[in-house]
């Protein structure tokens, strides 16, 4: 374990446009230097299905889980679909978190950013998506939460925020999760 | 609209010897016999991306679109994966939603059963999905909630539940749902 | 039964100048004329405890309990404290749901307004609140769902709404919810 | 700051025989030495008012609030009502809260314990209650999570817990839980 954290970053859209790409790619560059964070792509994963564990693990599967296992902590932005979690994301989930007793989520500490053209920003899929943290232990940092609204007010052309406020905010929200990561690494 | 309601089954696993799908036969062969009851299967949807909605959706959408359009009332049971619900579920929920303005579930009567192997019943996975049928404009039944616990020790190799008590219950709780959608039907 | 149904209108804060009591207010100000509304006051309710039940109920309970009994209807306007269901709020839930198997909860239809003077509007009090209607047997209308945000821009120094859309909205929500009272009574 | 942290243990219940009081109790028993542990009591405190606070903050907030300013830590052990937290434990957690930007939760690590005397072991109170500790900054250990179903089939006349796999279950979870606030402390 060095002191460069790999940080997993899931994104809840796969749209290519996403608000929630650009925001994670945003999020990324305004991160402390320690960290290191790449997205894992997660929309090519088969849906979950026991059988297929027993039978034969898809390669797509079996790729995933070596990349979350090899990062130390995750990073999640993600739309709301449905007052809830995309299917998605909580896909990724499910797949990473089997066979059982070897999931590859747990003890890495993790981060929800939840965003939405709306204001209600992702309220839902933000707190829907904590509770599956609860089960695969992933310590969820508390503060600051982010809960992004009017996302598509906030990103520039560039891909950077165009809004001065919310990229402080965003700043200091990827310095918390870099302390957040160290107090709580394996 | 006749007074025999078609009620969409949505079974939130894919396992082929699936307790849900067991579940959700027997209970449909519980219910009285004014609900014409059929399993609608979500296992072959893509994942619900706002590009293939503007290119060209797919005929696995389009087709499982109409399925829940002809139904007058839908019955949801399922598993819990990681304290929420299957992704198989909710990408379900994702695509009938779409696009704008065209859900398919809008006004549609609805019950939900969770179960599990364990004594908490998949609470997780029942309350999540609720909570998405509120945008969906799915009215829910309250009660009779079904929380099926334990449920490897309920269903018997004929499929058929193997404890008096349960059996009467799920009666009793085919019985209440359609009552629920005779007051609730569009 | 009459053709007027009479609605409690339970009120989550106890502040005087309080933005959800002049909410429920004007609310019930915009109402359709057969719906007969009034405030239930829960201030001075002690807090649920099964030995005052055994030894004597308070008198505030017992008359709280009276006032739900002789309603048809439960209209909650309620704002959030701490992402949840402010504790008067629930306490009154919690009095009314007993002594076991005496709920005056049980088949009244309901509806739930959450308000916050920020962007989220109260959703997670709004969702909470629903999860404790599940079991008390209160059919909770689905759509529209309320989630006034920036309240205390919406309402003028006259008690009414200061926002003709918004106006127009709770017009209509009013309107919807006396068609669910009517589905969903007794 | 000393290496024994002080405990503040927040029991959900009013009743005299409690099972959440003595399952507090039996889990204090069990708890590491070097964590000290008590029960900060909750029933007295009026309902959370922000006209109070203005005008004149009651006696019993005030040493409450004080109290848990003086904890490094929080166990939280509840049954639930209604499918959510009861209401006394809920006021505790809204007047700790206040005044606005005085907050006495602020930072201090956390445990959840839920159990009733079914199978579903509170798991709604359980989840409700997280959902608050995410705003009040409260870091809420994951794993291992504590759901004490039939708990009335648990405790000993003597208080103990009369079942040696839940009462190694405890002391684990006890000592797991020192480990959080060692790696979490402010």
């Amino acid at each position: 374990m060095s002191n460069s954290p790999n940080v997993a970053v899931l994104v809840g859209s796969l749209r290519k446009g996403s608000f929630s790409r650009r925001l994670a790619k945003a999020m990324m560059a305004l991160a402390p230097s320690e960290l290191k964070l790449s997205i894992v792509e997660i929309g090519d994963l088969p849906f979950y299905n026991e059988d297929l564990e027993t039978e034969s693990p898809p390669a797509e599967w079996k790729a995933f889980r070596e990349k979350i296992a090899a990062s130390d902590a995750l990073l999640f932005v993600t739309p709301e679909y449905n007052r809830s979690v995309p299917a998605v994301l909580k896909n990724a989930l499910d797949v990473g978190s089997r066979p059982y007793g070897k999931s590859v989520w747990d003890g890495k500490p993790g981060a929800v950013v939840s965003n939405s053209p709306g204001a209600i920003s992702g309220f839902g899929a933000n707190h829907h998506l904590r509770q599956s943290l609860v089960f695969l232990n992933v310590p969820a940092m508390q503060q600051p939460e982010a809960y992004i609204g009017e996302v598509h007010k906030l990103l520039g052309e560039d891909g950077k925020i165009a809004n001065a406020d919310t990229e402080e905010f965003l700043r200091g929200y990827m310095a918390a999760f870099a302390g957040w990561i160290g107090r709580n690494r394996g």
